[in-house]
């Protein structure tokens, strides 16, 4: 069995945001109880990470340490058109990751005790931004 | 129904190449319209990323940040015997990825706008490179 | 047919260790010849990489760089309830992959002939981990 959707999501500019409910939601809408949940998001300057979702300083810190590897308006970018943020959001991006497979079991995302899925904005504004999430598997 | 193909493509030295059109050749010459596409590298010092294909300055600025990040015959290395960019490539590549899946609708790669696929040269001579499609879906 | 096995693997302390051959023997106690094997770590302080396993250099160097760019212990951590190296691994984690996807052709993984699939234990202590190996696909 296949089930496909498309999800759109608003972000408040440059920030992690936890979206393992949005795409359970998707998950259970679904007959699929086992297999595997793939979520894809259409952008180049905002990305997908799985990471700890008990303590926000984690977010904060991932934040902070992204920030430092990877500075806004570098002078060595060309690319620029768009701000500052325009290229350092790319490179994060490529840093992290565009799409994230997830075990399913019982019908539930198989997600250890700490673990979260996050979207993370990588421009300085608020984004609209488009997610594409795939379940293969089968109903037990 | 599952497609399975394998395909090697030239590279001309450190350096991205966009190749999207490669992999959806073959999603084209399978049957499938929606599901899921699987690209896998089989190489240590080439990998994959998705990232903006409308200005080549990011391709650019790419290659400029990550080989800032990551040196050249770092006297730390203890593996170089095939030159300084051994032992750097092979950080970028886990720096990056070695596959990516890509959702498909109507018999296409759902890429967002700007979206494209690159295999990512870290050695700085040209290389022959592998890469196994594996398509798994539906005809609708 | 889809199989889904969950294991559990010790590690001795911060260091990658091969995992292929585990991967392998839950293959191959499924059905399936051809199709896609996806591994899954349940952990945000531990994390997969597909990198070269004929040198054992390849891996002191991974580890190595990867130290050199994410500091144990870094002040500006918020997050550090249990100790230096516990921020410094969710990092470590982000940076490389919690899920990898591994293409199956005639029963068998199909990597290149320098790959091999490796959990990487970020944390300095020795750790139980948990992995789910969902494998999707067809017997020839």
């Amino acid at each position: 069995m296949l089930e496909q959707q498309t999800i759109t999501l608003q972000t408040n500019g440059r920030a992690t945001i936890e979206i393992t409910r949005e795409v359970e939601a998707v998950l259970q809408s679904s007959d699929i109880s086992r297999g595997l949940c793939h979520v894809f998001i259409h952008h180049t300057s905002a990305s997908l990470i799985v990471t700890e979702n008990a303590d926000d300083n984690v977010q904060h810190d991932l934040e902070n340490y992204i920030s430092r590897l990877v500075h806004n308006g570098d002078p060595a970018y060309l690319h620029d058109q768009e701000g500052p943020d325009d290229m350092a959001a790319h490179i994060r991006s490529v840093l992290t990751q565009t799409e994230i497979t997830i075990p399913v079991q019982a019908g539930r995302l198989m997600f250890g005790t700490w673990q979260g899925l996050y979207l993370w904005e990588h421009r300085l504004q608020a984004h609209s931004r488009r997610l594409t999430v795939t379940i293969n598997g089968l109903k037990d």
